[in-house]
């Protein structure tokens, strides 16, 4: 994501350069190749003579126990404004209200943009384009670096909602953490049950509709990511998923019940097509 | 789908014409607007003087139970080949056997081809390219029907696989029916949250990234066929959905094991993008 955050900037022509720090020296060349970024450096390059005062502007685009690492050791006399674009944010915020007592200008961001494909060969300069960012204020952050990160989201075409990182982390339990993890179940309950499997080995042509293809395209994508985003959410991805098991214990109610009358699935299909509507602001 | 299935018949420029038999007068106005068919009637005009050996096919784009009343109703003396479209096969081959007893020309057909939009507005000449149609024969079904139907979706370039009506019932539970219920609790289970909720309410984008949309765009998707499919295919759908439950606690147990390792998730990730891959025949 930090490699299409830095097209984007280039795309839209700011008068600025993007300078990608990377971890690897694959990734370095293949960044080179690509032109992520203006520069490109690996970590350890940049790490020997840093001069962190150089940027407006830094994001930590990384797995976020690195990204709390990264703020433990960041320098206390930067001026620039600070953010991050990981998924949850209990464990960011905390790190940054230990790390900086006084007024600071680390202001936390979220995009809600992404895709199940890793790599810099993945980014995309429209890839914020309409989004939203979900924003979140450690305590003390400074009044200039609101207004500024905001401006640059806004610059980028996304739309802004400000949580707390606790309901940040329990919502996107429900919109995004553990539906990655649904997504991941359902392809291994699939594919591992033996008739299912003998079938499709059997095939040489996919056995699924477009619907089971769709719901389990994040199955799986970029597992170091995600290890750390489950980490960092565990108890809301457990409280949600004790919750969803309930759902399915009512269903399993309904269908194991002789007396279901059939107008049963219709409501429940209808409801469920509206709270879709509603949640993706789709006009019905 | 009948109407996708009219369409592509007459785009490919097959010596022949469609008659679409619907079922209001509001579906007859609309086919006609639309060009869905050559000839457009509504059910009881057909009726009044039906004439079946016109036809060389005739295909039920119908809801399970409606196809099983007009199988138990069909004319003996019909020349042509019989199939359907329908998502659950055991009903249909025990009324088939049970109405056929001799030599006949019915052979169910199931092409995995579909959307989540109903109405003829929605069909497409393309819909069926490259998809796979599952085959399964009644006892006694004529080698001269088999021959003409494997043809004739060939000629539509589908591909095909055969399966008895136990198998593709059990399968099809897996691959499309638990997971069309699992796709409609997703969306409700997270709007029925009442933080979620009031968030959504509160933000005029959506709070959700792609993952989301993707995994619930088939929820709610046709109430009435989906009605019917769960009804003919319930014991199958009650046995997965147990077997879903289980991996849901398989996770909860290591999501709640303070000795869980890292590697864990992503093992797990990695394992289920490999077995997505399988069941979509996906080169890695």
């Amino acid at each position: 994501m930090g490699a299409s955050l830095s097209l984007t900037i280039r795309a839209k022509g700011f008068p600025c350069k993007t300078t990608g720090i990377v971890r690897t020296e694959k990734s370095k060349t293949k960044g080179l190749e690509l032109k992520s970024a203006d520069i490109i450096l690996t970590e350890e390059e940049f790490l020997q003579n840093p001069n962190w005062n150089e940027f407006d502007l830094v994001v930590f685009s990384l797995p976020i126990h690195l990204t709390c690492e990264k703020i433990l050791a960041f320098p206390e006399n930067y001026c620039g404004v600070i953010t991050d674009l990981a998924s949850a944010k209990k464990d960011i915020i905390e790190i940054v209200e230990k790390k900086f007592q006084t007024t600071h200008s680390y202001y936390s961001s979220h995009p809600m943009a992404g895709s199940e494909q890793t790599g810099l060969e993945f980014a995309k300069p429209n890839l914020f384009e309409g989004k939203l960012c979900i924003l979140t204020k450690p305590k003390q952050v400074s009044s200039v670096a609101i207004e500024k990160l905001e401006l640059f989201w806004k610059q980028l075409d996304t739309s802004k909602i400000e949580m707390n990182s606790i309901e940040h982390d329990q919502i996107l339990a429900y919109l995004s953490h553990s539906p990655h993890i649904l997504s991941s179940i359902l392809v291994n309950w699939a594919y591992e049950n033996p008739i299912v499997q003998n079938k499709i080995n059997h095939s040489d042509t996919p056995l699924t509709g477009g619907g089971f293809r769709d719901m389990t395209r994040i199955a799986g994508s970029n597992p170091e990511m995600w290890d750390a985003i489950i980490s960092a959410n565990k108890q809301n991805i457990i409280d949600s998923l004790e919750g969803f098991k309930s759902h399915i214990d009512s269903i399993l109610k309904v269908l194991n019940d002789e007396n279901t009358k059939s107008e049963f699935w219709n409501q429940y299909f209808t409801k469920s097509k509206s709270n879709r509507a509603n949640i993706l602001k789709l006009k019905e």
